[in-house]
């Protein structure tokens, strides 16, 4: 999972982040990897490039998309809907979506979700959606990348990465960052430690979370405004890799922070 | 600290993100702003760019070094040294960065600085640093990053926006990206609600961390390797401001992860 490559990696002078063309709204069933593979055409995609897209179109192809009045809410739903003020479908829906809700305040929802991303709600996503409706992640986000990935990479003639992207709010830091939920065809996660650059300087960082920094660095471009779900990144060196976005996932019994602990702050 | 300016946020069409020239070793006194405006000067920096550099160069200039050796150890450090394999002294400069420990395992020590960052040892950094010495965070970094803002806005005849940036692990997450620790010359946070995009697209945004994605963009290309710690971002459409870290900090009374919980999640 982790790439031990040292020369090359993401050490480039210029890196391009441009905005790709328009794609229409995503209806389930829509063959989005062609989709995504003509404008990527249009906006010249080459090997090497990565492209970032935002997961709400894939979930949207992908049928991930929820009627609530269609949903039964059962009792744990109830009462977590009164808990929280939402609506019980809505609770119902988030509760299917994780393994664990974490923390709980007023209406705010931080979910383990099964994939074992933690984010509000279980990546259970109300905006910009029609009316009465929720869109959910990719039940596999990972395979979602592979199928765009080698769309991409047939257009491009070589290989291009993908990363599908969510907006996520964080711990201990105020508002919200693209991450990474999905990754194909590059290493997700670098380890430098001991290389050096083809200037023959120390590479000195360890456990480079690249995926998410190309999430975040395609969230300066992409998904403030409806339309423009993906956006192309051009000049990163990466580690040729079949790529999973679980080389960015924390282990919850590796993470200080879910663990059993003490008021001296000491993990048990 | 949050912009609410719609038209313009962050909505270019294409972010270049470019390295700039070699910095030289930089030692305590040394006058970096002059130093950073004449490689952002080679670079062709113009009004409405935005630069972010690693602390480390920073907190050399401003003498934030330690020598292990002057340190003397109190009862806390020595304590601490024994539980985690640190040295006492090591310790005794952890502690004084620290407002408290968050979360300790074996060597593991999350620590929520003066600043309120929540990062491993407090930020205090013994790579790339002289043998026997440490590199702490500047202590305002937000000040040192508007006398770098000033002196880089000076050169490129405009108001260029700042970033100084160090490397963190994330709860939940793998891997190490770059975050924000000091901003000037722009909304570090940007609200995007209601507004609508150059083509009349809706705005769907909400609390953009912005000085933060910059960060992550950048880390991409910076501080893999020694001596190129700067980059240049051209194209990004950012809220003129004074600029603060402290809107991407989160009190810690508002953070559901630094609050007592319930073994049911709920926060008390």
């Amino acid at each position: 999972m982790r790439g031990t490559r040292a020369l090359g990696c993401a050490l480039g002078e210029e890196v391009r982040i441009t905005v790709m063309g328009v794609l229409p709204e995503i209806r389930p069933g829509d063959d989005l990897a062609a989709m995504l593979a003509d404008i990527a055409e249009d906006a010249g995609v080459a090997p090497g490039d990565v492209v970032a897209i935002a997961h709400k179109p894939v979930s949207k192809a992908e049928g991930r998309i929820v009627h609530l009045a269609d949903v039964v809410p059962g009792a744990d739903a109830r009462a977590l809907a009164h808990e929280t003020g939402k609506s019980p479908q809505l609770c119902q829906v988030i509760l299917g979506e994780s393994r664990r809700i974490l923390r709980r305040r007023r209406s705010l929802l931080v979910c383990e979700t099964h994939h074992g991303f933690v984010c509000a709600n279980a990546g259970v996503d109300a905006s910009n959606t029609a009316e009465g409706t929720v869109v959910l992640l990719p039940v596999d986000p990972d395979a979602s990348a592979r199928q765009l990935q080698h769309a991409l990479s047939g257009v491009a003639g070589g290989r291009v990465g993908l990363v599908i992207t969510d907006t996520h709010g964080r711990a201990f830091r105020r508002g919200l960052v693209n991450i990474a939920v999905g990754v194909a065809g590059f290493e997700a996660v670098l380890d430098h430690r001991g290389g050096r650059d083809r200037d023959g300087r120390l590479l000195v960082a360890t456990d480079q979370a690249l995926g998410d920094e190309v999430a975040a660095a395609a969230g300066m471009l992409m998904g403030k405004a409806s339309g423009r779900p993906a956006v192309l990144v051009r000049g990163l060196s990466t580690s040729p890799a079949p790529g999973t976005v679980h080389a960015l996932v924390r282990d919850p019994d590796q993470d200080v922070f879910r663990a059993p602990v003490g008021a001296d702050g000491v993990v048990r």
